[in-house]
């Protein structure tokens, strides 16, 4: 792909200071830029690769003097760069068609175009859109439903009854429809509550590698439109993830857990089950959510608690020796003057 | 289905409260559920839905006058309800007989009615039970011995000589049998330790999604009888989890745990190699569990503590800012006191 | 496998105390060993099952009065077991040749003595060294390179572009190359970021089970020689892990982290993105790390801190309820001290 400056400016909605006719045929970081490659600017940790980069063009919100070559201002230079990769970036590899290897019961409707690897099985009365490609080792479970251009990763399993929406990206290893953990006591063994509902994965979606997403009980639980987990998320039976919102690696949900619309979760967080958590709530890494959470909260901490307050406290907690040390001072200089008094 | 109240009752252990001969054909929540559906009521936070559903019948510990149709009474609604549920839950979806996109080894045996999805592998000198089902993506490794009606999910890998139970179930993508994490430093370099044990998992146990159970270096890492895991649970080599221990998601157990019968291991709780855990013990989620945990004991933390004390703390740390500005003042009164004095 | 005591002395660069003629024919744990195999003593917390062992011959540091038999003295038992019980280990299980029910893209390479199982798929001018074992449920995606003797267990993803080393091992049910987690936001919209560079593993690598190792953005994420990671291990795009560093299992490391060589990472460690981590530095299991760390620090802690002083802590956290408590009592004497006073 060749490409003039002047061009990728108007996608990325960006304006050339420069010479705009100068043509792109890759894009990379600072660091291994090369001529022909434009390369961003995104952040001043990255000022002295700036300086030294080999890029023919760069990406950045405002104007710099390290830098000699044409530059494309951008009121967001992540995003920009974000749509600008975009146009170099090679498509998602698919087979070509369908494999007679993959085993699809003929009961199942397939769309236009899909690209079917080898291995892979479709259950009964599976419904696949157009556009999608269902890599090796997938397993589509009977009854399932794949929205257009969808794209499954190898070694997917989803589970029968799934719905997924439009567009969405499940990356490998990922399971989705597995039973909620639900068992009730009776005496010491624990029995069963089978798991008869199923998991709703909206439109534009991307799961990451290694998920597991639990079926619901009864009803169903509900990745909303536009979410996106990194890898590893664990999510239980019955939870809804409101559109939008970003759940970060290695974190769990526990069942009938409600979350609101454009949340952010970060890294290994662990929230109880039955919580709420409202809208643009923000979720440090490591958290650990055991009461519900208004809309725009941010909180950290395990059991949590307001940011602010956690930052407090982690900083006081290093000084715990000092505060001991301090506090038997204290008492001695009251022993002191007691002992004056008496 | 269609099935009397009254023969519900008898199944579950309870007592009609009403018209007994109204007819169920469906099992819902209170929310959700319609004419000619059962659901139940367990927990006093569905109290609105109660006064509000629809249903035509109701599993109850105690009469509630907000529901004016018949209801049965029960000691444990939840567990009325899981028996209940079960009377409606649609089998496990199996195939119909051994595809022959499978392949099994010349030299395993299959017991009868056995269901083997297509791109199943099955090693040498398995032996498989009757009524097993094995979905897609089932790797059953060498000498495997899988018993009566387990039923393993898709792309489940089961190593090597594993042995495993009856009634058995595995959800999609976990590990059985991978090796455990061995290694002696010699110098800068790493030696792999060979694992030569096993895993065996006894009868009635359920494996949650993704999870890792490693074989044993020497021996074997055992799961007992009833042994419930929630999705992500890691268990390393030659652990003992005892029998009707629960373990919730994100759970990791060192090499050489032994846990006790009737334990309940919260979410994302890490405990350390070598640790023994008592009977009926309780850990906390997030629990960093460093050393042994008596019988009955109730932990939570990291390190963890009795779980009171860990309430406490847990109270007292998100005061600290006050407490340092209190030693601040009372500091400030006793240094007055001092000047005074002298 | 029937071997003298004194060969294996040799073997493991130990020296035999007694009869070195004996005939050794399998190795075991100190409580299994029976007639004709060896045993090892590696730490005091087995003395017991020292003195009751069954074991022919014991490979340990220092000669011992409670074993009657023969005696391999070496400096490190641990690392003496570990060459002595290969001795015993039997063979990866392969494939004989390459099965038919494998696909294989006719553009792909494969070295000699391949073991390709069935249900593995290796796409378009994929290159395989000599020796390699890829088990059933392996996905090898385009232009990946694997070296010699390496060995991939089953349904392990390995996605396009990939490069492993030579004698490399990745458990079961791994991801390797997975899209980075990467996105801008553009108002309530998450634009996702092409994953455009790849992964790198180098020689004598071993991955655990269901690890995730994502790609990079651009350039390469890269696992060098002889790094071991444990099950569950999550590692984010364009992260570097230095040459034979140990990750325990459920560790998250985020986007664009350094980590150094032969550091050790205990479980459920979580660590922030862009942070640099020192050659030989240890964290505990369960740390927070959100800031760099030098090399040698040991840490420990969620956030981190030197591991004594988390030490300190976490004894001073349980003693908090004493210490309000002592407070609240100095204050009272302040006060009567103040009223004297007055």
């Amino acid at each position: 792909m060749k490409i003039t400056l002047e061009k990728i400016a108007r996608i990325v909605g960006g304006r050339v200071v420069g010479d705009g006719g100068v043509v792109i045929s890759g894009i990379n970081s600072l660091e291994a830029a090369g001529p022909g490659e434009l390369s961003f600017y995104t952040h001043k940790r990255y000022e002295k690769s700036l300086a030294k980069t080999k890029a023919s063009a760069l990406i950045l919100s405002e104007k710099t003097e390290l830098f000699k070559g044409p530059q494309v201002l951008v009121e967001n230079p992540a995003l920009g760069y974000a749509k600008a990769i975009a146009l170099f970036s090679p498509p998602v590899p698919s087979y070509p068609g369908i494999s007679d290897r993959a085993v699809i019961h003929e009961t199942s409707r397939l769309g236009t175009n899909v690209s079917i690897y080898p291995h892979v099985y479709i259950g009964i009365e599976a419904i696949i859109g157009d556009g999608v490609i269902l890599f090796p080792g997938v397993f589509v479970g009977d009854r399932v439903r794949i929205g257009d251009r969808s794209v499954i990763y190898p070694n997917v399993t989803i589970m029968h009854d799934t719905r997924i929406g439009k567009e969405v990206i499940i990356h490998a290893g990922s399971v989705i429809g597995s039973d909620g953990f639900g068992f009730v006591r009776d005496g010491a063994r624990s029995v069963k509550i089978p798991q008869m509902g199923s998991v709703q994965i909206d439109d534009q979606v991307e799961i990451g590698a290694n998920n597991c997403i639990d079926r619901a009980t009864l009803g169903k639980t509900w990745i909303q439109e536009g979410v996106k987990t990194d890898n590893m998320v664990h999510v239980g039976h019955n939870v809804v993830i409101g559109a939008d919102t970003i759940v970060v690696a290695q974190t769990g949900v526990s069942g009938s857990v409600e979350i609101g619309r454009q949340v952010i979760i970060g890294g290994q967080v662990g929230i109880s089950d039955h919580i709420k958590i409202g809208d643009n709530a923000m979720i440090g890494s490591q958290s650990g959510v055991a009461k519900s959470i208004g809309p725009g909260e941010v909180v950290s901490g395990s059991p949590t608690m307001p940011h602010r307050l956690w930052l407090k406290t982690t900083r006081l907690i290093r000084r715990l020796p000092g505060l001991y040390q301090e506090l038997r001072e204290l008492e001695k200089r009251v022993k002191r003057l007691e002992k004056r008094d008496s």
